[in-house]
Order: C-alpha cells, then structure tokens, then sequence
C-alpha cells in the first residue's frame, strides 16, 4: 500500500513531468484493470477511444496522457498525467507485484549438484534440481523445482528458471534470462541422412545453443541446438509458449515471436521482429530488421528490405496480399459481371444472327 | 470378467429400455474395435453405415441402436439394444477399465511438501512431488510424480494430476480436474511494453488461472495466469494437447478444444464450443456459445450469433467460406469462359472490321 | 585427433572406393560448416552449387562427390571423394561426436524404481528417474534425470530417454529409441461422449503405445494413447518436436514428421512419408506409402496413391494445388481482361445504338 504521491514520486525516476491533479494523499491498495478497479486501487487509460470511461471509473488513481481531458478531479479520484501511461502503469505493477517464491536461498536438500559445477553467490536451487558436471551458475540465478541442466551448461546472473525446464549441455544463457516450465533448450536438431533403402541415420548434433541477455522464454517451447555451430537468440528477445526454433537458427536483437510458430533450420531473423502465433518459416531463409510477420504466414523465401509487414501463404507484402484476399473476395461480383457480360454477348449474337 | 446379464443390469442404470437378443450368460472378458473383437468380446455398432458389420463381427456381444436390424441373435453372439449404444459402451469401457496406479497411497518419501500446506484425506502424492507453501489439496486427489505445484495453488477433491505437471503460484483446480503430463498453468501471460529503443520491459503478470470442476486438459499444453484477474477455464471444458491458451481468456461450460489451437489473449470463448485442431484466434475476440469453428481455421473478428459454424483463414461462416472456396475450385473454368468470350467478341470485332 | 588417412580407412567401411587427393598425414581436430572451418577441420561439398567453395575453403580436409573438379589438393587442403559426401561426412561427425553424458552408469541414489521392476545391464537411471511396477529396461538403455516411467512400460535395449520425460503404463518403446526432453507418450486419447445437456463423459483410454525400433522423438512432443488397441510407430520413424500424434494413429516405417504437424485420431500414415510442419490431418484417414505432405497442409480426405506430393487447405496433389495457387495470382490479370472486355462491348454496344 502506498500513497498516490509516492507513486507519483515513483513514476518521476522514469519520466518527467508527471503531473498530479487531484489529492495526493490518498491510500492505492493495488491496480486493476479499468473495468473491474474500485475505489483504492489504481488504473490507467493509454487509449483515447477509452477516454469514456475517464468519468465512469471507480478507481481511486488513473494514470492518463499528458493530454487527456481530466478537468480537476474529484474528491473520489486523482488523476497521474504522464507522456505514456501504459509504461508508467507497467512501473506501477512492478511495484505491487509480490515476490513469487520459487525455491528458498541456498540449495535444497534434494538437488543434485555435480562437484566440478560452480553456483555463484545467493543462488537458489529448488527441490530436485539436477545441476551437471561443469555446470556455471551466475550470482543470484533463481532455479525452480525439478529443473535440469546437463552437464556443461553455463547460466548467468539474475536469472529465473521455472519448474520443469531442460537444459541439455553445452547451453548458454546469459544474464537476466527468464525460461518458463517445460520448455526444452538445446534438444538435438532434427537432421538425418537419408539412405537407399528409405532408412535414416542421425547426423550427430555437436553444436549448442546461445540465449542472449534478458530474453524471456514462454512454457514448453524448444530451442534445438546446432548441428554444427550454435543456434543463437540474441539480446532482448522475447518468446513465447510453444514456439519452436530449429537448429542453426538466429533470432535477432529484441525480436518477438508469439506462441505455436515454427522457425525451421538454419533461418536468420533480423532485430525488432514481430513474428505473428502459428506464423511457420521454412528453413534456411533471412528475415530482415523490423520484419512484421502475421499470424499464420507461411514464409516460403526471404524478406530482405527491412521494417516490412508481410501475411499470407505463401507470406508476400502486406499490401499485396490484402490485395490478393480482395481480388478473392471479390470472386462473386467477378463471376457475375462475366456472365453479364456472356448475356449481353450472346443477346448481340442473337440480334444480328436473326 | 462379467457376464452379458451383468452388462444389461449395469446399463440399465443409465439406460430404459435396454433390450437383450441372444444370450445372457456368456461371459465377457473385455471390449474391442468392432474390427478387431473376438469371441467373449464386446464392442458396439452406433452408426447405420456400420449395420453391414452385425452378421460379421466375431465379438460376443454388440451394443446396438434400439432400432438395429438384429433379428435374433445366435449361439455365438448376443445384441442389447438401447437408445444410444456410443454412450452405453462407454460405461462398459469404465466397467473394464483398469486402475491407472499414478502414486501410492499417501505422500511419497521423496516428495517434498511445505509445512503451511494443507492436504485432503486419501490423497496420493508420488515421487519427486513438491508441493508449495500454502497450498491446499482436496480429498482423493492423486498427483503423479515429478510434479511441482508452486506456493498458493488450490487442487479440489478428486482430481488427477499426471506426472510432470506445473502449477504456478494461485492456480486455483475445482474438482475432479484432470491434467496430463507437461502441462503448465499459470505461466507468465506473454506481455511487455515496447520501448523507444526498441526494447522490452515485462509487465509483472500479477493475475492467476481458475480451472473449473471436471475440465480435462491434455498433455504439454499451456493456459497462462492472467495480467490482472484471471484466465479462467470453466466447469466441463475439454481441452487436449498443445493447445495454448493465453492471459485472460475465458473458456465456456463444456467447450472442446482440440490439439495445437492457439488462443490470443483475453479472448473470450462461449459455452457448449468446439474449437477445432490447429485454429488460431487474434487477441481480445468474442465468440458466442455453441459456435463451431472448423481446423485450421484463422479468427480475426467476433462472432456473436450463437449456434453458428465458421471457417477459413480469415475465418467466416461455414457457408460463405464454402461458397468461397468453390468460388476458388471453380477459377479454372471462370477463365475458358473468359476465353471463350474474348474469342467471341474478337470473331465479332474481326467480322464487324472486314 | 585423426589424421586424414585415419579419416579414409574410416570411410572405406561405408564407401568404396574412397579417393585421397593431396596428403594424407595432416591431423584433423573436428568438423565445422563450410563457412566457418579453419585449418585443422574436416568439411563438405555435396550440392554443385557450391563448388565455387572448394577453391576458397579454409578447411584442411573437404569431403566431396567422386566427380568433384578438386584437381590435385594443395599443401594446405586435401580431399576425399566418395559417391555421397553427405553421408560420409555424417560418419565423419560421429567419429568426433563427443559422449553426452545423461546419467551416470547404474542407478542413481534419487532414482526410485519399483521392486517388481526389471532393469537390464549397463544400464544407467539418472537422478529422480521414476520406474513404475513391472516396468522392463533393457541393456545399455540410459535414461536421463527426472523422467518417470509409469507401470508396465517397456523400453528396449540401447535406448536414450532424455530429462523429464514421461511415459504412461503399458508404453512399449523398442531398440534403440530416442526420446527428447518433455516429450509425452500414452497420455489418454481425446474421447469424449457429448451428453443431452452439452456436457461431456470421459471415453476411458484403454489402449497403449507401441514405438518400434530406431524411432527418434524430438522434444515437447505429444503420441497419445489408443482408446481401444494401440497407437503404433513403426520402426525407424523420425518425429520432430512439438509434433501431436493422436490415439490409434498408425505411422508407418521410416516415415519423418516435421515440427508441430497434427495426426488427428485413427490416421494411418504410410512407410517412408515425408510430413511438413505445421501440416494437420483430419482423423480416420489414410495416407498411402512416400507421400510428400507440404508444410501447413490441411489434409481433410484420404490419399491411397504412393508416391505423391500433396499441398494446400484442403490438401491437393501439388500439380493441381500449383495450378490452383497460380489462378489465385492471376486474379489480377483475369479481372483487367474482363474489363477490358466490357469496354470493347460497351464500344460495340454504343456504336451500334448510336
């Protein structure tokens, strides 16, 4: 609980002016969202088309644009005006988030550790934890039940690994990295040899994986490791649950990739990426920076002109497949325009025939 | 092993009239796939196009529709005939149906339970099992080994927790819920505030996941907690593998959701829905009860006309997109038409010219 | 460390014959993409398309094609050539495939095995391994950290189960088996029988699983059990991650399923098939032996004609879907032409009004 003056001397680390209009003094028990907040916690409008409800609210506290058209208040209500409230409402939400408990400091009594690892300083374990041979574990890296790490594998500091995550060995993760439960990273690429007589044999999977600093990784995705090499997902990505990315892969720089998409092998996607849910790529193709991709694209070729949108199946232009799914729409007036027109043919054939 | 009487008598608790044709004291030993049952087998014929299999089938026993063309039976096989034989032969699958043993009796060695949580009478907890602070489980659950319910979760009465299954802080399970290996509840919705630069922060996930009496949901499938509130599944859902189902959605009494469809965000989905494989919904949609949405198909707009099937990519109803795609099947010869008038307009042309 | 001449009589095993061009006594380290090796590594060329490499290489040893134009080697690089350098460079990456290292040899202290368990040689169960009652190991398999076992499962000799995977009761996997991490096998089968009132009754899932010999499956994978028989992959099948394969399918011998492809229930997937990702099947269907399946194919009808490639939604023989695909990119076209027809009637029309 904490007054809506030290949220508004909270916010002012973050951005400036934050202007109060309204009483400062009264007490904010946590946020809610703007419909279902009442009186005591706090809410936030980013969106002019909710401006309505500015009146309507019953939240105590409701962060709001720099311009939005608050008058002075009310006795019931105060307003926080910032340059973007939807950001500012994030900071709020971090404040009254609880600490979430995975697994006590220290490490468990039912964790395995190999002897050869190193855990760095105030690092937490949680009940059967498997840490492999060689494994590094940077200062204050939070590791939930039942998660293993094979052996070789390095995690850096602050990071957070759920209940139920696999690390196969030789994996990287950098520092700050988030990996929710169940999902699986640096499990073999699916690479085999085909021979003459229909068999497979396996082509040995001898590279790794890399996960760059703050990525945060959904539940139950996988992240296949390298054939040869290492699949990389870089700085500042955020992926999300069920997602998979094949081997040799590149996911670039603060690239975000929505659940049930599927990267195949060897493809490299750019920076500030927008990858659509259930969006497939095929393998070996390039994905330019700021490439905004729709659900359910199917990428059969690479986008190389940066900061484009593209949907479809196969995926082309944005405008060229609106286009596209325009000119299909249109197929009924189409079909009746062509027989208007055999009408009015064959009445002219008719005519001059007689 | 019971005899074909005994059958008669357990589906006559469900069932008036069930009518026996043939013999009533051959001793039965198990069900089978019409195709595959022999003698002192059971299996069932539901459907009229299958009718050709009841002189033929080798089993002892069919379970028939009340009006099936049965005649009278013979030394070798005997017919009871109720109003809905699938239902019928599903209660004598129960019947035959072997205890699955998930865990022991009680709470295995190796299982580590906090101090503050509470457990139920007769409930089973296997091995590797870890069980949070503050957590309370009802009577007669049984929880698989290896899975790991974080601090706060609330399990009813009767409920089956297959191994490997993750339970964030404040899930909250009703009775009798089923939940199969892999899949974790309550994950961090997928949620972050773009930058300037280009980066993300995360938005603290503070809600939860409400999961309603009876709801089974399948294997390695994920339902996120809720931004703010809650993502809430309710009584009787059926939801199967690898579905994805997101922060704040809301999942109606008694809806099917079948394998790999992926639901965006705080969409809301009615009662009595089935939701077909490998469908994808955008964020913030309503779909109205009853609503059949066909695989594979892409929602990018609500539908609130209840009762109604839709399809298609981007998904319409049932009859525009079929008409739609017979509009497509169709381009082949809406182009000789073309062709063909173009050549008539030329003879015309040709012939008016000369 | 081998030496190239180490590297022929290795590859003379598979190959014959095997031709060295340059010297044979150089000392290779490892294998590396063509791109990225250096002196001291081993690579490959095996596609014409990219021979302009042989010249620029820095690798020390280049596998290639029998009649790859390499001239005489050089002092810095030598070559091998075979009839299918793929293959021989796959041998080649085995050789230097370093031991991963699952579990160490025997049982471990946290692993929990049923007494009326039976464990082969040379066996290793790593930490928190489950082994449910009547289970059956066989020699040589290894079975890695936190995976569970449930009753009556069967697993082969020389298998690999990797961490946290699950198999429920009756599960029978053969020789020589891969299972990735997360991955599901014999959860119940989606079956349900809908009620009058819009709920739903559980079909028990009286079935198992039956995986044949040299299958691999990838991570996070789901192959569920049969309602009544079993759900069967046959032997040498490769299933990549995320993949859903439903009760009583049937996958055929050798046949590859690419990621997050769904197999609805009672599908029969034919010997040596090639499944794109993403691509789902309808249930009850059958596909015939070697069809191509595209990725994201909607397969909605059965294909019994071996050999054929099939694409699109609904799923088509590539020929027709090709020419259906090019009609649709032709609409633009097809709509100037018929207005370039009205307008040559309209002239007609008028000039013959006027």
């Amino acid at each position: 609980m904490i007054t809506i003056q030290e949220i508004k001397t909270l916010l002012e680390r973050f951005f400036q002016p934050v202007e109060l209009v309204g009483k400062g003094d009264a007490i904010i028990t946590g946020p809610a969202k703007i419909e279902d907040a009442g009186p005591g916690q706090v809410s936030f409008v980013a969106n002019e088309k909710y401006y309505r409800f500015l009146g309507e609210a019953r939240a105590s506290l409701l962060i709001v644009h720099t311009d939005a058209p608050v008058g002075e208040g009310a006795e019931e209500r105060s307003f926080l005006k910032v340059k973007d409230p939807y950001t500012a409402f994030v900071f709020v939400l971090q404040k009254f988030a609880g600490e979430r408990l995975l697994a006590a400091p220290g490490v468990a009594a039912s964790a395995r550790v190999a002897p050869t690892a190193r855990i760095g300083r105030n690092v937490s374990l949680g009940d059967h934890v498997v840490v492999g041979e060689r494994c590094i574990i940077g200062d204050g890296t939070v590791i939930g039940p039942n998660t293993v790490l094979m052996h070789d594998v390095t995690v850096g500091s602050g990071c957070v690994l759920y209940p139920q995550v696999t690390c196969y060995d030789g994996t990287e993760l950098g520092d700050r990295v988030i990996v929710h439960s169940g999902t699986v990273i640096g499990a073999d690429g699916f690479g085999f040899a085909p021979q003459k007589d229909g068999s497979y044999i396996k082509i040995p999977q001898m590279g790794t994986v890399q996960i760059g600093d703050d990525v945060e990784i959904g539940a139950n995705t996988t992240i296949d490791r390298a054939t040869m090499g290492k699949t990389v997902v870089c700085k500042g990505a955020k992926i999300d649950n069920l997602v998979q990315i094949a081997h040799n892969c590149r996911i670039g720089e603060d690239t975000v990739i929505a659940s049930q998409a599927g990267i195949s092998g060897s493809v490299k996607i750019g920076r500030q990426c927008l990858i659509g849910g259930q969006a497939g790529f095929a393998g070996h193709l390039e994905i330019a920076d700021r490439t905004s991709v729709a659900a359910k694209a199917g990428i059969s070729k690479s986008f190389t002109e940066p900061g484009i949108a593209i949907r479809g199946v196969p995926a082309q232009s944005m405008r060229d497949q609106l286009r596209l799914e325009a000119q299909i729409r249109g197929l009924g007036a189409m079909k009746a325009k062509i027989d208007d027109l055999e009408a009015q043919l064959n009445a002219l054939l008719q005519e001059r025939a007689s």
